[in-house]
């Protein structure tokens, strides 16, 4: 029985989490929730799965939850708050396993502390590698604990990448759907609106990450999440454009054998890879092969996507510059969405963001933190 | 270093295997090589690779070799012949691992007595494995000796199958061409000739395979193969038609993760797979993912190829069927080469041997050979 602490139970992973756990009574238990500010959620969840432990975002929110758990009965679940109280839950001696499903870099002192903690993480949240890979890998191979990747792309690596040693690793392949302007004429790209970003022709996700599939940049987060998750090189990580999603990545070894992971898109699959790891339960998410009659696979035009140019630098540079690279994504496409600047304006704010970053190697999660506010103000000053 | 047994040295995959021995000087030596009737082939590798001993099909080529081998100065190259003489070759004690690509069930004793001996054996001959297969893998348990697959859709499925557990393994997607006739009409069937069945779209082989891949009864063996091969029953193996053979198979496993391998269509990839196992020696094979652009898939039509509806029934019924299914193949597929008998006559002298032979499960390598003498008899009969 594997004890779980979710980390952003109450986003689209954590729940998709739990009902992992909901189909695997015999296999997982909760032992830690740390939610953000959804209280009603939160109540659901710690009365369904009576946690030890519960994190809310601030203490206003903790001190609802505790009222009204104690209203409806529930006793045993501690109530905390903030990033201690996260920092709680990820190490709490009762959780074998960390769901790390907070979005951004703000999940990141959790993570970093269950690692430390020595408690096996299933990341799907790729910010934290962008941002922290060298310090959250480094504490990981310290301690011997396994980060096991729960986004789809990594999840497939990770998978194909069990038929082989490292040093037989040649290439890895990330398949791209190329988003809804895979097609669009470039002359259009100064006019695409909010609405048309947010159309993603095969996974339905946040707002944010949607706009990143539209932009490409997503794919270059990948990039180098794939570069921390799996120590790589840059030139290592390749990228091909696959509209179905249906391949969700691949690996060549140097013996010219390429192993590639299809399934359903659907993020149940990697968490439960993550969770069951090195096991594989029997679920019910089925790929239907018999049906299957084409897959298509395009190069990825970088004049079309700067924004995939602008990550296999970072890349390159690591450290600030792939700190600065998510940062200034994040804030350029809160403007887009905001209607302040155009789509092209997205890779633009990431550029002068880019050019104006010192390279550095943060080596605590502090500094880290700090060149990320950083890299938010240099964005924030640039848009005004 | 790894000292080679190679049996079938003259033939398309010896000579293959020794491409790969030139490759790597530093990984390979070879240690015996079995020919067949050219003396002339057998001398000159004999000369260039000085096993220790060299076996040739009759006594009388073996005196031509032994007396040209000493007047070219070649000494400490024993020359024997026959059966004993390929069976002294897969046993020899200074032979590590056997590469047994005899064609057909010729190979089988040698086979056979290199697993006994505690040979890893690389096997690119399906006869063997269909006609005993049981026999052989029982071997290869008791001596704890690995098996590993030459053809390439099984050596595509032995590299997917190291992602998971053999109780994980749910369907075994074997990839077809679909041969020549794939959009042939129906109606046109009855006219083929045997220059038009000669013609394979992707892969160059010998004749009878070209035919068999063709009628798909080659697809059938390879089902009955990778039963035997993987311990799986039938109804989890299936054929799915991949015309540009880039897929070279598929694993599905029970939690919903397919994995795919893709390479160059190559016979010498999976040899090298084989012979360095598990390791993955840097190859020049490289196949070109950047351009790759289309995959297709579609079911198999069993209308269109009842030899593998044929072959399907076999699998289930076992032993003495699969080797009557692929003795009277290769007696019918003789017999449409000589324009004795229509395409469509190959899969009805097929059906027709299957229904008169009796359910049996031979436990001895010398009632195989029994029941596939027998079985070739009766397709003789029926075509006479």
């Amino acid at each position: 029985m594997k004890r779980l602490a979710i980390l952003g139970s109450t986003g689209s992973i954590g729940q998709s989490t739990l009902s992992i756990v909901e189909q695997f009574p015999d296999r997982y238990v909760v032992a830690a929730l740390a939610a953000g500010s959804n209280v009603d959620v939160a109540l659901e969840q710690a009365t369904r799965w009576r946690p030890r432990i519960v994190s809310l975002a601030t203490e206003k929110l903790a001190g609802q939850l505790a009222v009204r758990l104690a209203q409806a009965g529930v006793t045993g679940v501690e109530v905390v708050h903030g990033t201690a109280g996260t920092v709680a839950c990820a190490t709490h001696p009762e959780a074998d396993f960390v769901v790390s499903a907070i979005v951004g870099v703000a999940g990141l002192e959790a993570t970093h502390a269950a690692i430390l903690a020595g408690k096996p993480v299933g990341l799907p949240n790729k910010e934290c590698m962008v941002a922290a890979g060298e310090i959250l890998t480094a504490a990981a191979r310290q301690r011997n604990v396994p980060i096991l990747p729960i986004d789809s792309e990594h999840n497939a690596v990770h998978q194909c990448l069990r038929v082989g040693s490292h040093s037989e690793v040649k290439t890895i392949w990330l398949t791209a759907s190329g988003g809804p302007f895979r097609q669009l004429p470039l002359d259009q790209f100064a006019s695409i609106t909010p609405e048309q970003a947010l159309k993603h022709p095969t996974w339905v996700m946040g707002r944010r990450i949607t706009v990143d599939s539209a932009t490409m940049l997503n794919k270059g987060l990948e990039v180098i999440e794939a570069c921390r998750l799996f120590d790589l090189a840059p030139s290592q990580v390749k990228v091909t454009v696959h509209p179905q999603s249906t391949v969700h990545s691949l690996v060549e070894f140097v013996d010219g054998s390429i192993l590639a992971q299809i399934s359903v898109t659907d993020m149940r699959l990697p968490i439960l890879y993550a969770l069951a790891y090195p096991e594989r339960p029997v679920s019910s998410l089925t790929f239907d092969l018999a049906a299957l009659r084409h897959l298509d696979f395009e190069p990825p035009d970088f004049e079309r996507f700067p924004c995939l140019r602008l990550a296999f630098e970072a890349a390159e540079k690591g450290g600030a510059h792939c700190i600065a690279l998510n940062a200034a994504d994040e804030v350029a496409v809160e403007a887009f969405l905001e209607r302040r600047i155009p789509f092209p304006g997205i890779p633009r704010t990431i550029e002068r963001v880019l050019a104006a970053t010192p390279e550095a190697h943060p080596t605590t999660i502090a500094e880290v933190l700090a060149r990320d506010r950083e890299a938010r103000q240099t964005a924030h000053a640039l848009l005004k």
